[in-house]
């Protein structure tokens, strides 16, 4: 049985670096997104990797996709959860939408494809679950409300499924990203930033491959990542 | 101006404590709940109190009430979010609409009466907003699922809003409630535990009380409340 | 029998605002510090309080002040645990002296106090061991080795000493003192800041009573104390 | 130049495994420890390995052994600080020696150490400092007095060296060890439990050396290590 990765939010960043990862490593890909055109923008550079569009706000969709997964590719053995979307207000700026959809993706999203991936993950002997959070997890500030409730809603679900699914030999992990991610749009919001203020996105990828390799005897639920020369 | 204290989710426990606290101290005390039953029989045993009819799910409803509240009474000055709802169930045995119910009303409909109220608070030379939490906000288990993220979320978001709003000169406080609250529904759940296992609802509300009574040069965000004699 | 409270740690700030606050309660007040300078001045100005001359960082000291205090004043029912020593340096900049100095007055001296002391709280029905703390408590600077990793080392140790004596019926706390208290000395050293930029000694005296008067069924193991103004 | 790693704390569990694995992968590999007979017995089984006495209370055995290393080695480009001892008993069954020699062993020794081995880390490109701390450092219980607060202590020092080194080039990480390592004497301690119950000493040298391999653009300070079935 091929391994099958499911890399839930694709698109420049962690997302592709994820895709381009689990390709090298041998696993056959499934790329889930909203977007047909980064789908087939996506299907066209990593060939052996296999969109499947969906909506993360729409529990069906996930349910859907991942059906279609397991009947195209196989089970999947590893999901990782890299759908995000932020807005960066305060409480009082912020719609009643920007609360709603912020955390639909982040964290109601990881809820639903957690459901929907259970039952294939136990096919396996071991499977893994990785998510890729934010630092705004651990603390609000006045102008991330809907960006860091939703993050740290994600993280405490995040523990929850860590601590049902450990016995079951499937590892959870939380990678707390602290730091902005090196894009071609991250790079035009900060111009002055150097080179090195930035995360590279393979930096996240060699993360979160590194945790799905480790022993089960030492199992990483949470890790940081930074650049070396920020402060925090 | 006689001082307004909105108090949101209102019942047995900590609610009505909270509403004979502030009507004890010489607040106008204006309840909400969707209840009409419970407002009816809150208004006959604490007539200085008056009732709002307000679903906290529905945003629509808190900016109503809140409106209402203050034509009739004045604008608040003190604002007690104490509505809650817990699932605790895994993920896995989770509903989408356990999830969404569970963070609407501890999380979204904290986000829509700040946003509702703040106009109001504004208007005071000092005002506060007092959130219960749980210590669940701290932690996820494995079969609070639901709870536990709404409950990290509701914490963020408080702190986002204490951030925001210190400098304004209204105190945004967070209680992590470490304990099950004495009712006749937990007493009955829960037979074999002696009068020390539950938390006074009193002290819930002496605890509030406590925060707004302090002085703004040393104002505590967040405490957590416990009985004695629990191990923790 | 009439109620003792011992303060470790006077002198200006939270040290002499503590002695006001629990005299004026009708405590009997045991004031400690090595300074014999001080205590006698505090004797001057509080005439109801007594003083014992006593080095935090000789165990013996301790002992013995505290066996004095049993012996003239009665068994002590509130320990407050206020003394403290910053080193602000980065480790390289910190000598050996520097950690062991500054563990000694915030760590060290609260185990070998609360060790010497709980005879004399069991001898009372119930009973208050307060420390106070600071926000470097919750994280380690650059520059604040000595004095940041001191703090961690104190709160975790008010934390051991919370969870063995909460039921026993001894209520032990942790105020978490995020700012700058304000003091002749601290004004000097930061002449630019305005007024709101310090906490008040008096809210800190505050807290630590609002505390000791918790009803037991709630009690708070940890807050914070921040001015109103101040980002963090 | 060959790459030189000094491992203080050696021994049965964790120091063995990352002899090992730092051999391994081609470093020359310094051991440090009081134990002359642990170390001739490390040297003739890991050839490569090369010991120093050192007693980790002890400043000056520290900086005296790191200047030996730095003499017949070559200047250290990774440092272990996995050194520990705990005291698990309640404050008031703790002498103050037990406090003081657990507090010097975790948290002083790895001070000095930092301060003996900076000059020679940064005589590379990159380097290295790594600390094996445990999940004692998140909280006190009752019965962890001395092991917790010292451990507390560690973790905000190895904070204050990541802050202050990272922009250097130099990777400070701290692997919060939740569980209990498989050794002879451990499962001799623990007859009834199962073998997942355990920790390998293997997966702790391989976090390790994941966190030395890690791009500086994302480098994580702390992760957590947890059997993979432990209720946490």
């Amino acid at each position: 049985m091929d391994k099958v990765c499911a890399i839930i939010g694709i698109g420049p960043g962690n997302g592709e670096a994820l895709v381009r990862r689990f390709c090298d490593e041998g696993y056959q890909v499934a790329m889930l997104t909203r977007s047909e055109d980064t789908l087939s923008d996506m299907e066209q550079r990593y060939g052996s990797a296999t969109g499947f569009v969906c909506d993360v706000t729409d529990s069906d969709q996930i349910h859907k996709a991942l059906g279609r997964i397991e009947d195209e590719l196989g089970p999947v053995q590893t999901l990782v959860y890299n759908a995000g979307a932020g807005v960066f207000k305060t409480t009082e700026d912020s719609t009643e939408a920007d609360f709603e959809h912020t955390w639909k993706v982040n964290t109601l999203g990881l809820a639903m494809a957690a459901k929907a991936v259970l039952p294939q993950l136990r096919k396996h002997d071991q499977a893994n679950l990785m998510v890729t959070g934010a630092s705004a997890a651990w603390r609000g500030r006045a102008n991330t409300a809907p960006f860091a409730s939703a993050k740290a809603a994600q993280r405490s679900l995040a523990q929850s499924l860590a601590r049902q699914l450990g016995p079951e030999n499937i590892h959870v992990g939380y990678l707390v990203i602290d730091g902005v991610i090196d894009l071609p749009r991250t790079r035009k919001m900060l111009p002055d930033k150097q080179d090195d203020f930035f995360i590279q996105a393979d930096a996240v990828a060699d993360a979160v491959w590194a945790l799905c390799q480790q022993h089960r005897s030492g199992w990483t639920f949470e890790l940081d990542l930074r650049p070396f020369g920020e402060s925090w």
